[in-house]
């Protein structure tokens, strides 16, 4: 079963640069590597770590990661070093993590390398056409913004031509090297989308973990186009939804003296100054906390140490922990953002996602 | 609501010897702590870091560690040390993981104190007899071990007292300073246990993982005296059943050629003379490998890495986790004795847990 793995590549659903990686491991003359791979890719983890071996011919020995790498945020190089001490970490499809969103020690130097994966689905042209139909008719949008996520990079600036054949006025967030690709936003980061002069949003992608993100950021109307399902959505109404749902979250937690402030120890998701700014506040305003920290956290976890001392909760490791997944807790989880609304006591401007 | 948190502690069930940690903060001038506790003991977190930080007078700060810590293997300190840099953990309720099952990095030296923390349950005196005649009218046991977990081992002496009453001889196994109690055990080592001229076993403790791997290395009759339940139970059933479906995974292995070695990365559970052990028998039978790296390896991991190329499994980080949590898994998943055991294509004799 010698097989060949890399031919088997060209059936995946995704464009990976692998030589590229293979060129940086040469490069190093790296001996032990780690393949890291967003979850939805790990099922083709066995060819490409196969064939990352056979195109170094034996020289290194690759070790796929199970663990699942949420972004570049995610890299485990803690862990890693402690255990394997790999020599080249191979971190796929996502792009690299902004260094102002994590403290200093964000990655080991010179020992990570990005390979981009491009999905190879299509901008489906007429949900296309009818988002932008959608958004003028509904909203009197005319000055359109284009998002999506690393994988569909490379389909911003088809989409925003066909937009602009329905005769809206269309901005594509420049790229920002070597962070973002072109209308690159992620579900913790949507700068780029918010940089551009716009009443509404395209997102092009699937799921609506990231266009729900993108309306809390903006507040602004949002229709997504899903190259995997061919249709699009109006995703306004939900993304208000999540909106009032957070800002009563927020006057729940107005006059909570005693709060948990969750720490990450996730190496992109450490956030010191956010931490020691959320204490400063508490304690301005006459409360207490405990410092809570953990790498990944989940309901259980916060079940199994909460407590009735506890009146309230900031994360500061991943902004939409909130919003996601503790979002019907029975005490509010905020946002540092949000936290901070309710320590101020005010329910707007709203915050999202710091 | 400065409530004075250490009077709180006497409440809970356990007694948990703070003072020594305390002692050992002072001594390192630490101002850093992490806390970490076993997941039972997490809903006391909040009153024992904040009692730490009361006795330290504030000149200390207190993370409690909220991930699981499934034993001393799993002290998560290469995330620690790429994020909030602690000077010291105070790792409760586990004792020190025996470095020969480790790596040589396994701890940060000098950077851990272990603290004990002795269940509060009395020894059911009752239940205690019934093991002993069920033991010796059932399965003819005349020399009984004792076995039982960190929590328990101040009873490992009153439980012998009571069963040699009822005219058995009586094992307790002694401990071994400074990874084991009297009689302990670990859910991944039973060389106390196996250590002691026994023909069946009384493990004092709670729930089935303890006394089913009892079983497993020892392969003799098991009576659990329960504290929590004040009950006994006879598991060897149980661990009989276990055994066979055990037996069975080697068998359908025997002949296996395409293998994943999953390479555990916790600190504790990392393991590269066994990897390379088994790799090596791998590539001796003709076949091959994928090594699959991962700090928690769950049923959902497995399947998103699964792919009709893997014939089996074997799980090099946690032995209890091919036992436990994977034995209903559509392909074997195997520990390193049992991955050898189909390697070599024998059934016995059993090896476990290594």
């Amino acid at each position: 079963m010698k097989a060949g793995f890399c031919s088997l590549l060209g059936d995946i659903p995704y464009m990976v640069d692998i030589d590229s990686a293979v060129e940086a491991a040469r490069r190093r003359g790296a001996r032990r590597i780690v393949l890291q791979l967003p979850e939805g890719m790990l099922q083709y983890g066995l060819y490409i770590a196969k064939c990352f071996e056979e195109m170094l011919g034996g020289a290194a020995q690759v070790y796929l990661h199970a663990d699942p790498t949420f972004g570049a945020c995610d890299l485990h190089y803690g862990e890693l070093d402690t255990t394997v001490r790999p020599d080249l970490i191979v971190h796929v499809g996502h792009s690299p993590y902004p260094a102002e969103l994590a403290h200093e020690g964000l990655e080991p130097r010179g020992r990570v390398v990005y390979v981009r994966a491009l999905s190879k689905s299509q901008l489906p042209l007429d949900a296309l056409r009818e988002a932008a139909g959608l958004l003028a008719s509904r909203y009197g949008v005319r000055r359109v913004g284009i998002a999506t996520t690393a994988q569909h990079t490379h389909l911003a600036e088809k989409a925003a031509e066909v937009l602009r054949g329905e005769g809206l006025e269309v901005a594509v967030p420049p790229g920002l090297r070597p962070y973002f690709g072109a209308a690159q936003v992620l579900g913790c980061d949507y700068r780029l989308a918010r940089g551009v002069r716009a009443d509404g949003f395209v997102y092009v992608g699937g799921g609506v973990f990231h266009p729900l993100g993108l309306y809390l950021a903006t507040l602004k109307p949002v229709v997504q186009v899903d190259p995997y399902r061919g249709v699009s959505e109006d995703l306004t109404r939900e993304g208000e939804k999540l909106y009032r749902s957070r800002l009563y979250r927020v006057s729940q937690s107005i006059g909570a003296r005693r709060w948990g402030i969750i720490v990450g120890l996730k190496s992109g998701q450490y956030r010191p100054w956010l931490v020691e700014k959320l204490a400063r506040a508490i304690e301005s305003a006459g409360g207490e906390y405990l410092l809570v920290a953990s790498e990944v956290t989940t309901l259980s976890q916060l079940v199994a140490i909460d407590n009735p001392w506890f009146e309230a909760f900031t994360v500061t490791s991943c902004p939409r922990l909130p919003t996601d997944d503790f979002w019907s807790y029975e005490k509010p989880v905020l946002t540092p953002g949000e936290a901070m609304m309710a320590l101020e006591g005010r329910l707007e401007p709203y915050r999202f996602p710091w």
